[in-house]
């Protein structure tokens, strides 16, 4: 009999394990278990068919139930949820939402795709249905449904993560009055405070009203109450951060790690053997704090499925770890962070200096050209590069890979600087920002010796 | 008596150099000595200037002879020209263009920043004032006024380099009808053949009429002859390259290297002990190829002068090498290429293979999504990524940046493919084309080992 794939899960982190695994073993059975309407999305998309950038949710999807049948023969079962996980028979128990049954369903492999959620605080009325969390294209087409329904004029947003921001983006461009309520003394805590000034100002150029030290205490229909007031809301959009759905693992006593995400070793497996676990639901290592970390993005889940498939598929794989790249547009600012902020490194005992400069996108005399921001983290005496965040315009963000790629590497600023990056009057001033910076970085890291 | 600097050449090179050395020697006296009309420019942006998009070549000043004098304490002498060096007495003979006369001038230490000069060869009618070569603003001025004079309509514009293909869309856009002649079987010879396709496919849907083998035999006013025909002409534009201006040196006994550049140690001294060399007048080191080149850049240039100018001060720097990046705007269509390219690892004697993949700019649903194409070369048996070339629309080419980080970290492309890069849907797919490519070309190097 053939070995059978089951994945729980039809997001990307279950099914680009499944199709990489397919292309390795033509002979395996894979199935494919998704509670909701969808697989295969860009999650990260939903902002910007909320704004009206993206005509509607079915652009996000990257493959349908379908073309997984057709392409990749897995018998994708939509509207299924996984209830249980039994290592030991090595079955799953599946509730069948369209036949409304329960079926035991036997698993050679296993790959946990479940996700995560929006995190939601025990607040009073947080549950109240004008409360949305966004993750799955679920969860954005009843926010959509809602936000058509009532015409909304007043939004809360709470809290400042990436989808925080980009939400309220999106729905000043519907339109709408946009509070953001943020608990902490700065918006976007992914950023060090001097660096996420600069995308407040951007927030508050583009209309929304921006509230810090201002953590949610309640919800009450049409209000949202915090220490410092109230705020009048039609709809809120929590932007808090995630949670990974794990409990599906625990219960079935696969180890779990930091922040209860689930437990991998650098092949992708959980302390199940067998048990294959990519995406939100589970644990990343970081490069430079060494440490586990959970970053639910959508590149470090793609990445760890590619690594889980191949195993599967019965090659041989690691997924070396993270160093916390991330990139957004909000409010006509590009924003862009990698590696550690220096509060994350201090945090991770590491001692620092830092550098922080102003330039251009383009040469200076060339049309177009945008204020760019590049602030870099090192590590004191070694120099060894540390962190980089870019807060800039049309143009800016994108460079953090530059940083991103020299960090991986263990590279110093000191050897950023004669890194031979590209330049062109249309790109870049002579000396990219990037370069610039590490100039201004090694200078700190001399003098600090 | 203080020591005295001597700078010969009033551009980026020399003037790098200059400021750096001020930065940390106070004492130090610093004469700079330039025959031309300008300091410190960006030749890069002429074409833009010649194209309209930039008003007029005094934007692409840096830093005037006044700034300097003020800002940095150089007595910048305008209209000099040095005329020979004397290593034994340690004098530089000096042509005062504006008094008329020859002065001594003695140094203890001497920067070389005399630049590169358009390759003529030696055909008929090379000499006739309607061909230009563009390297100096002088250059750019001659060309400008000349421009205006004639209206131009036809202008062609011999071999493909970056400056020539630039040139033909600045006169495109000026209205006139350009025709560019090149000897070899594609454009642009430091991209494969296969990518400079997509490069001459823009240049002819811009209205570029591009003929291949067609090397330039004579120029008759009026004419330009080709083995293939002849094509009218009102100005010419010599786009073959550039030769470094190392005659002063090499009569001085300073020993040149790679096509004539000046041979120089990796702090930018030449054989001669106190005289030092920055920029298109002397030789680069090729971090992949291990060889000596000559690259006359922009980039290379700020990069060397920098580490010539710390050493003169009394620091202690290195040029580590380059990797030959370079970027380029041309016709709608970015071109980007870093490291070796197929052919260039073949001269190196290195095994190959590559991997060429087509993606979007952005997510495939985001509005302003354009084509990219990226295509790696790899070493084999090892997997070291050599080379990396980029031809798309607007937001391509600088992700070139993140194959010339991990080309100068050793990168393989195994490595690459788990590089941790930024990802947002106005960014890039969730798979960066770079890391697709990667992805390609891991496969590539497993089938061939």
């Amino acid at each position: 009999m053939a070995r059978r794939l089951v994945v729980i899960g039809g997001d990307a982190g279950g099914m680009a394990a499944a199709t990489q695994a397919r292309r390795r073993d033509d002979d395996l059975e894979i199935v494919a278990l998704e509670r909701g309407n969808w697989t295969s999305y860009s999650a990260c998309g939903i902002p910007y068919v909320v704004g009206g950038a993206v005509a509607d949710l079915d652009q996000l999807v990257v493959r349908t139930p379908d073309e997984f049948r057709q392409r990749s023969r897995i018998d994708v079962r939509m509207h299924h949820e996984a209830m249980a996980i039994d290592l030991v028979a090595g079955k799953v128990e599946v509730r069948d939402h369209v036949h409304e049954r329960t079926i035991r369903l036997p698993f050679d492999d296993l790959v946990l795709g479940t996700g995560a959620r929006p995190l939601r605080p025990d607040l009073p009325g947080i549950d109240l249905p004008f409360v949305h969390g966004v993750q799955t294209l679920d969860d954005a087409a009843d926010l959509l449904a809602h936000a058509d329904k009532i015409r909304c004029r007043e939004v809360v947003i709470v809290g400042s993560g990436y989808i925080g921001l980009e939400m309220a983006e999106a729905f000043v461009a519907r339109g709408a009055r946009v509070t953001l309520v943020e608990g902490a003394n700065q918006v976007m805590r992914s950023l060090d405070r001097d660096m996420a000034g600069l995308v407040q100002a951007a927030l508050e150029r583009f209309g929304v009203d921006v509230r810090l030290d201002s953590p949610a205490k309640a919800f009450e229909d049409g209000t949202v109450v915090t220490e410092e007031g109230q705020f009048a809301a039609d709809l809120v959009v929590l932007g808090l951060g995630v949670v990974p759905n794990s409990e599906l693992a625990a219960d079935a006593g696969i180890e779990l790690g930091v922040r209860n995400s689930i437990r991998v070793d650098r092949r992708q497996q959980t302390s199940a053997a067998g048990v294959w676990a990519a995406g939100d639901s589970c644990e990343s290592y970081h490069l430079v704090s060494r440490r586990p970390v959970h970053i639910a993005l959508g590149t470090v889940t793609n990445r760890q499925a590619r690594v889980a498939g191949i195993n599967i598929g019965g090659g041989y794989a690691t997924f070396p770890g993270v160093v916390g790249t991330a990139v957004t547009k909000i409010c006509n600012t590009e924003v862009g962070r990698t590696g550690l902020s220096e509060q994350e490194a201090d945090e991770a005992g590491l001692a620092t200096v830092s550098a922080k400069i102003d330039s251009t996108t383009r040469a200076g005399y060339f049309p177009g050209n945008k204020p760019i921001t590049v602030k870099l983290v090192a590590e004191r005496v070694t120099g060894r590069l540390l962190g980089a965040q870019i807060v800039g315009e049309e143009g800016a963000a994108k460079r953090i890979d530059i940083a991103a790629v020299a960090i991986t590497a263990g590279m110093t600023v000191h050897e950023l600087i004669d890194v031979d990056l590209s330049y062109a009057p249309p790109f870049s001033p002579v000396w990219d920002p990037v370069a610039t910076a590490a100039r201004q970085a090694a200078r700190a890291v001399d003098e600090a010796r």
